[in-house]
């Protein structure tokens, strides 16, 4: 199961040719990651003051296929890949069932109160996994 | 009638107390015009080059009551009174029914190629009466 | 005196016309009050942890006279005008030599761990009162 | 020779933490691959209207070592490395002397009315050229 929000590219994310801002692609994947926490319980403004620790961004890659225009209603879908540590969102994002862009945000699990990493907890886990893919292994790799 | 959305504030939108920068309230107000002239069919992105023409913004002002914070469902109702060259949209904002923010944008109709204002053509008037306030004087007034 | 920046719209700050959207202007204008603040040693990122208040925004107006363009070097000019409890910050920007926009950013003194307005901190005020005009009675009218 | 600016962390740039957002710190990216343009000539809002192409970006990168805070001056460094038709922007940024985000943006050049990709234009080449590393392959490998 994947989750999936429809963006609809605005007047003001576009450029004089008519076609989206990358920083304002940005902010929609970033919205995107925002709005699939709160859907499976673990919302970002929660969960460090409720389970104190967070999950900041490590590393951010995309590739863009096609431009998507003012008006476009662009399907972004979210994978998680979960990691023992880790958990990398993986995206693809499709206008008119064509390819836009795709990308992952490889996101660390952190104590709010110190330093490094700590395993995902597992109710996190458990509410990740519902939504992930087959592999599991954080790194967005391929294994069979 | 009025047209209504709800903006959910994300943890992007938020500053050190939790609360939404001023910028990202703008965001969210502008994104909701762009929302509301899509659902009455004459969406920003398509005007000018359909029709001919644009709505660009001469005026804002807001005024904010209570901080809106990560996470609140904030319902912004969005009515437009008529003038003859020119529209204000009024806005209200609420979280948990309580009134956060409020203000207008007063927009005048101008032709694509050309210079100073003209007339609100009828089927754009049309559209917008739907869900225009009784009072229709395009100022903001409350004239009775 | 009057504190000055030098606002280049960019790229990314313009629409399919080639000017600025109005929500990347708010950013500026936005911008604008955190380096004034910096440059007279009350930072915004300071004020609260340091000095125990904020200085949150309650309302703002603007009018926008003539568009700006990528690439255009907008001068913004920022004018304190000091109340009791509140401090009204003044703006007019050029390009070109000719007015843009100006607004105001009412902003009021409020204690970061209570309720309501307090008076502006002396050492406050003194420092923005090297920026403020003669008027000084924080609402923005000619009092002459 | 790299091309450098001071990036200011604004407080409207951080979040619940007084850490920057990331976005925001896409949007600081972006900004500074705007303002590298403008410095060697060929700002991005004239190259298509005069030379009659454009550089979409096609792949971006990025990695985060620490965070950085609202307050911090944030020295972003950017180092194109050139291809036969393509340019990679390579970024380090540092805060207080260590490392605070790296990564690239993969840019194309693709003529303004057409498909495809184009070679760089002598003109252009000359110009990035003077910040050019030795490497020069426009794949960011180190091929020594």
């Amino acid at each position: 199961m994947t989750y999936e929000r429809v963006w609809t590219v605005r007047f003001s994310d576009a450029d004089s040719f008519g076609i989206a801002h990358y920083p304002r692609i940005v902010d929609a994947v970033h919205e995107t990651s925002d709005m699939f926490m709160q859907s499976i319980g673990f919302p970002y403004w929660e969960i460090v003051e409720e389970h104190g620790y967070g999950l900041p961004l490590v590393e951010m890659n995309f590739e863009f296929e096609r431009p998507v225009e003012a008006g476009d209603e662009v399907t972004v879908e979210l994978t998680p890949d979960l990691g023992t540590r880790s958990v990398r969102f993986e995206y693809v994002a499709r206008s008119d069932g064509e390819v836009a862009f795709t990308g992952y945000e490889q996101r660390v699990c952190a104590p709010a109160d110190g330093e490094g990493s700590m395993e995902l907890p597992d109710d996190l886990r458990a509410a990740l996994s519902e939504y992930a893919d087959a592999d599991g292994d954080g790194d967005g790799s391929e294994d069979d």
